[in-house]
């Protein structure tokens, strides 16, 4: 890990810290906070790790999973710009604001949940604006609070901050239980940016003047509970592997062959990646190409 | 609170327990634990509190609120009988796992989260079940896998344990999010009832041979975070404030003149209610006054 000086525990308890970033990246920041986390646990029972002035730290999963080593549970959520819209609102306020807890099992891979608490995170967007295909309806509304397709219309709308926005998993109103994805996004709001002490809903990469940058001051909020505090950890994996068979052997709705776990289908795809190498896209490589040129470094691809 | 012998304290950290509940009632042996997980944050910074061998704790909301008055930000779930299908089964296999966060604020009332992870509790089944309306589509599917509107239908399949169910948060398959409510769901059950010992998934009522009552074995999650361990309460309930008006000022989707914080409504029902009372439907009050005969107790109401 990078050293950050910047870095800085402003305040700790035996199972809390509250971290500044000091405007950093949010990656290296992240591990630090996340590595507190599970030494406090580890000392304590459970460990939790506010951080303020950061950036975006990449995969949420990322942070939680690092407590597996350690025998513990993981926590890692994170606010981000605003994106989402608050039900009944129809401009984006909140972020897609992801949650992540992973849990250790015994024969069994690792539960991994790492989600975004809007039905589908602002990349998804992106990929459906590139292909050019329409969005599927519930996804996303406009800035006139209506129903919308189309994926450039809205990101050009967020990137303006003219409004519409993504919404809450839950979709729409109340009746599929919109205001339930809100709130998860507000509780991660809380926990990240509001107990912390950074930035939270639009404050969150607020527009500064003439639409000039501002420091992100993104919040994250980091846990661990070290297993043995509760039960004997080979009677957690146990139950673990007896809980996820419960699931994957039970009845299958028509036209399925398969019940997963979150997380297994990353965990397949990271073998078949280790085995078989990454694509990339020939824009990615292209991109590679020139960068590598401009520094004058060589570019090692194993299939180029 | 009624002293119950049979609670006890199994394993303890600074910040952390283990309560076993010896198989009493839920809200007795759910105020204990969070009196505990709140003692523990305010000595340690955070408490969690895993408990097993339960029984129905009522509602979630109540545990999290109890760590208000203490100035915590509060955590409650539990696990319950299998009633969700996981994506892409058809089979009843979580419960609806609530979920409860509560913050406070400063003038604005307290954030409260409270939300079964389903799309929606299984009361709102026998709601419609008694008003005989047809259920919202994306609430539930019947026994082989389909989208049903039949309430009555869903829950005698459901008590028979034949299958169907109600549809985790974000509905069927995974186009508008249903992994991440069968997600949540998991996440409650691994910390209520793998972390505690507890049952989980089918495990949580089991049914018995000839269909015999065996202990529920209902599994609980507590926790507390001690705001001043993070950051000076006045700021907190500050920015809370801030947050909470940012929310509710934001734009407004057609036909809407409101934005919602989570407790709100509820709020501001107990405001009506203690004002004017509470409203019995007549069938309950002929119940109320059959038990009263039966106790030979006099049924005081303040309007009968």
């Amino acid at each position: 890990m990078i050293a950050n000086p910047s870095v800085q525990v402003i305040k700790e308890t035996p199972s809390t810290a509250l971290i500044d970033g000091g405007g950093g990246l949010g990656q290296p920041i992240g591990v630090r906070a996340m590595r507190l986390a599970i030494e406090k646990a580890r000392e304590a029972g459970a460990g939790f790790v506010a951080v303020r002035n950061s950036n975006h730290y990449g995969i949420a999963g990322y942070y939680a999973i690092m407590a597996l080593d350690s025998d513990c549970i993981g926590v890692s959520m994170s606010n981000a710009s605003p994106l989402v819209v608050p039900t009944f609102g129809r401009k984006g306020v909140l972020g897609t604001n992801p949650i992540s807890v992973a849990a250790p099992a015994g024969q069994e891979r690792p539960f991994v949940l790492d989600m975004a608490t809007s039905v589908v995170p602002r990349g998804k967007l992106e990929l459906y604006h590139r292909l050019v295909k329409p969005l599927p309806e519930g996804w996303a509304i406009n800035e006139r609070g209506d129903a919308s397709t189309e994926a450039g219309t809205i990101l050009n709308e967020l990137s303006e901050r003219l409004g519409g926005g993504i919404l809450p998993l839950g979709g729409e109103g109340e009746e599929l239980g919109g205001h339930k994805g809100y709130g998860l996004a507000l509780m991660v709001d809380i926990l990240s940016g509001v107990l912390s002490g950074g930035g939270y809903a639009d404050r969150v990469h607020p527009k500064g003047e003439g639409g000039k940058m501002k420091p992100g001051n993104v919040g994250h909020f980091f846990g661990a509970l070290l297993i043995e505090a509760f039960r004997p950890l080979d009677e957690f994996r146990a139950a673990m592997d007896d809980l996820i068979r419960r699931l994957k052997r039970s009845a299958k709705a028509e036209g399925e062959s398969r019940i997963y776990i979150q997380g297994e289908k990353e965990w397949e795809m990271e073998e078949e990646r280790r085995k078989h190498g990454i694509p990339l896209h020939p824009r990615v490589v292209t991109m590679m190409e020139r960068i590598a040129e401009e520094l004058n470094l060589p570019l090692i691809l194993d299939n180029p």
